[in-house]
């Protein structure tokens, strides 16, 4: 590697960012250029459904960098609206296409850095391209739908039950849209728990939202003059006038699979725990790479901010010389849906199950605060571990306060590999605006702690 | 031991009512016995204060269980109103007075429970028993504040600036009261970081709460009618109504130290890690033991609520044959003081000093919630690790909002021993409601890395 290194970035929201800076501070002198095919960088796409609930704020509000700072604050040399489309990775360059005025060129580099995140999924069926049927992934199609709303449509129907589906389902109810969720499974929410979807539908249905599962989009239908009129459903029709499309993403790696980077399972750009791909001087970090399960030891592709922002520091470190590793995920997450808070962390028990273990489970309501505290609510928590190894695996909290943030908890005791026994130990803080003496994660770890090995019985660990 | 064993538990709140429940759930055939001073048993202390700010409240909200319950529905020989005034251990019996008749009984045991408490620091100094002067430990205590208040006192100096003391002090002026809150030390607080102790200063501040520090008590005076009129300081006098004394605790040992069992060096009953005292059918549960400080590895006296219910339960179950065990506290701790919240857990700087550690430590403020979701507020973190080993020590939390429960990171951290680095690496949950996408905990690690032994580097584990 030269003294002062080239590095490319090819992506600039959460990994590539946090790649970028991460380099500059580590070695200031590197030459760090970040093509982004979008014309800005480093926002919160997460906070997008929360965003839209409100007309009176901006989609800019979601910004946390600026252009004019990377530049100044950071000595990153940021290059708009261009596409990367093409690496020669033996010659170390890669050729990027302005998307203004459609002009190649090529820069060199000693390390690059793929974050080219993900993209939603679009089904190919009749009438996806009509006006008002939307995908929500970047601040231009936050944008879009802040301009569709504007105009006071009166129904949606969102396609996808999955968390952003759910949220989002909030935000136009909010809006004062009638609401329509369509799942093709048999339930939403895919992938959490039957007790934590339970609640949420509850939710749902408390708040005027109709959630219909096992009902699969069939297309888009335009009335006579060509306007959005309908969504054609395995149900049946059902009339709307705005249509959010939210049935996953997958990763955008196709460039890295044209360069000869291996791909991983999930389509993924696959990369060591030091987030190297397999060649030595390309990095990958974000929702177009994996991480490592914690829990399972395998490769997971969870993609999240969260993951995304440390990958990309890794990543930022290693391509100007240093040795960071990133040491994985328990797939911790959350949302909330109207009133409640959901969250969860480490594995369901059918994901459990699936990885050869052999799960126990429970689920408890307890309350968010001391019960002479005004003002607490229940709080439900399911949590899973492993009979034999009595370790802690999962759970999950839904509430109406207090749920989300305790899951915090279960993902640090899912990265100490705690057992039940050293959960059911912890010294949880106890006060009556916030807990009860016995917090609701210690109510369930007490019961757990009956469920697995039969040796074992509550707050005792045997000499 | 007898088939069915006889257990006596001295203590009916916390301490004493876990182990008395444990042991009958574990050896339903057991006859336990329960003598407890006073009238009520099994009650949340810890939500006095805010009880107290509700005029409209009764007391007896803070009773968990009543005696008819544990009676019918637990099986349990309740004898109220009835002290343990001697033990005799070698015979197995204690001797119990009924405070309301005097009559003396004997009461056989197998195993003895000791879950005695702690009492309140009341100074002997001229004019403390003059009527409006209160400690406050227990419901009767309770009972006469709220009397005290009902007829509108109003001015309080409350002695001691603890954070019971500060608590009140919320509570009292919520009721109207001019506060005082003397504290003989440099500053309030004992015991916390600076950094904290400033916070909650502007929070009393700004709630027109006086706190004078380096002021002693020198005694309590009355007018000419004998009633309550001012304290005598030894910065002058301070005119008031009402008096708080709440000056700390201490355990309640005497009775145990009289029948020859260990005291330990805060006063309190020794025992082991199976809360069993230096006589083999003799246990101690709560405020009247100590625990094992995980930090430190030493005893440590800090009592609490949740630390005595999780130790009457290891008592509760070793005194009819079983082998629990309580793996000890990392003196985690938390109160609201109008609309801050604060805890802690671990080690300060100041305490690992102490303990021959080498602690460095950062404090970092950062946003509750993603910067973009309305309604968010800073949080202050605190943290504290060990330079060398990169251990993680200790922190503290202060903050409107969110700050109290990731204190339960902390807790779960220490247990787990982790490292900076591992906090670093730690998968928080991220929802713009809840939390910004680096997490204040994730921040302050991250600061915190850079402090820590010179090979390290923020997310950077060498191999």
């Amino acid at each position: 590697m030269a003294a002062e290194p080239r590095v490319v970035v090819v992506g600039g929201v959460a990994a590539g960012m946090s790649a970028a800076s991460r380099a500059k501070r580590r070695r200031p002198g590197a030459h760090v250029v970040v093509f982004e095919r979008g014309a800005q960088i480093s926002y919160g796409a997460c906070g997008l459904p929360y965003n839209l609930a409100d007309p009176s704020s901006s989609i800019d509000d979601l910004v946390v960098l600026t252009p004019q700072d990377a530049r100044d604050k950071r000595g990153i040399d940021l290059r708009l609206r261009s596409e990367v489309i093409g690496i020669d990775i033996d010659s170390g360059r890669v050729v990027a296409r302005n998307r203004e005025t459609g002009r190649e060129t090529r820069e060199p580099f000693d390390a690059l850095i793929l974050a080219t995140g993900a993209r939603p999924i679009r089904p190919s069926l009749p009438g996806m391209d009509l006006p008002g049927v939307q995908v929500l992934r970047n601040l231009e199609d936050g944008r879009r739908i802040k301009a569709l709303l504007a105009a006071r449509p009166r129904k949606a129907v969102i396609v996808g039950g999955g968390y952003i589906g759910v949220e989002m389902a909030h935000t136009l109810a909010d809006r004062g849209l009638g609401v329509t969720v369509l799942e093709k499974l048999p339930e939403i929410l895919p992938g959490w728990e039957a007790e934590t979807i339970a609640r949420v539908r509850e939710e749902l249905d408390r708040n005027g939202v109709e959630a219909r599962t096992d009902t699969e989009l069939l297309g888009v239908e335009a009335d006579a003059r060509g306007n959005l009129a309908a969504v054609a459903t395995s149900g049946g029709s059902i009339p709307t006038d705005f249509v959010l499309v939210a049935i996953g993403v997958r990763p955008n790696s196709e460039l890295a699979g044209e360069t000869g980077l291996d791909l991983g399972s999930f389509g993924e750009i696959r990369t060591d725990d030091h987030q190297q791909t397999s060649h030595p001087a390309v990095w990958a970090a974000g929702d177009c790479t994996s991480a490592v399960d914690r829990l399972t030891g395998n490769l997971a592709w969870v993609p999240l901010g969260t993951t995304a922002n440390k990958q990309g520091r890794v990543a930022g470190a290693n391509a100007v010389g240093g040795n960071a590793r990133f040491t994985g995920i328990v797939a911790t997450s959350g949302f909330k849906v109207f009133d409640l808070e959901v969250a969860r962390a480490g594995l369901t028990s059918d994901r459990a199950r699936k990885e050869a273990l052999d799960p126990v489970s429970v689920v408890i309501r307890h309350p968010s605060r001391a019960h002479s505290y005004p003002g607490g609510s229940s709080i439900q928590v399911k949590l899973v571990a492993d009979r034999l190894s009595t370790r802690l695996l999962g759970g999950e909290l839904v509430g109406r306060e207090g749920a989300a943030m305790r899951v915090n908890v279960l993902a640090t005791a899912l990265a100490g590999e705690m057992s039940v026994a050293e959960l059911q130990n912890l010294d949880l803080v106890y006060a009556p605006p916030f807990a009860p003496i016995w917090d609701p994660l210690l109510v369930a770890a007490n019961q757990l702690a009956k469920k697995v090995a039969s040796c074992s019985t509550p707050s005792e660990l045997y000499r």
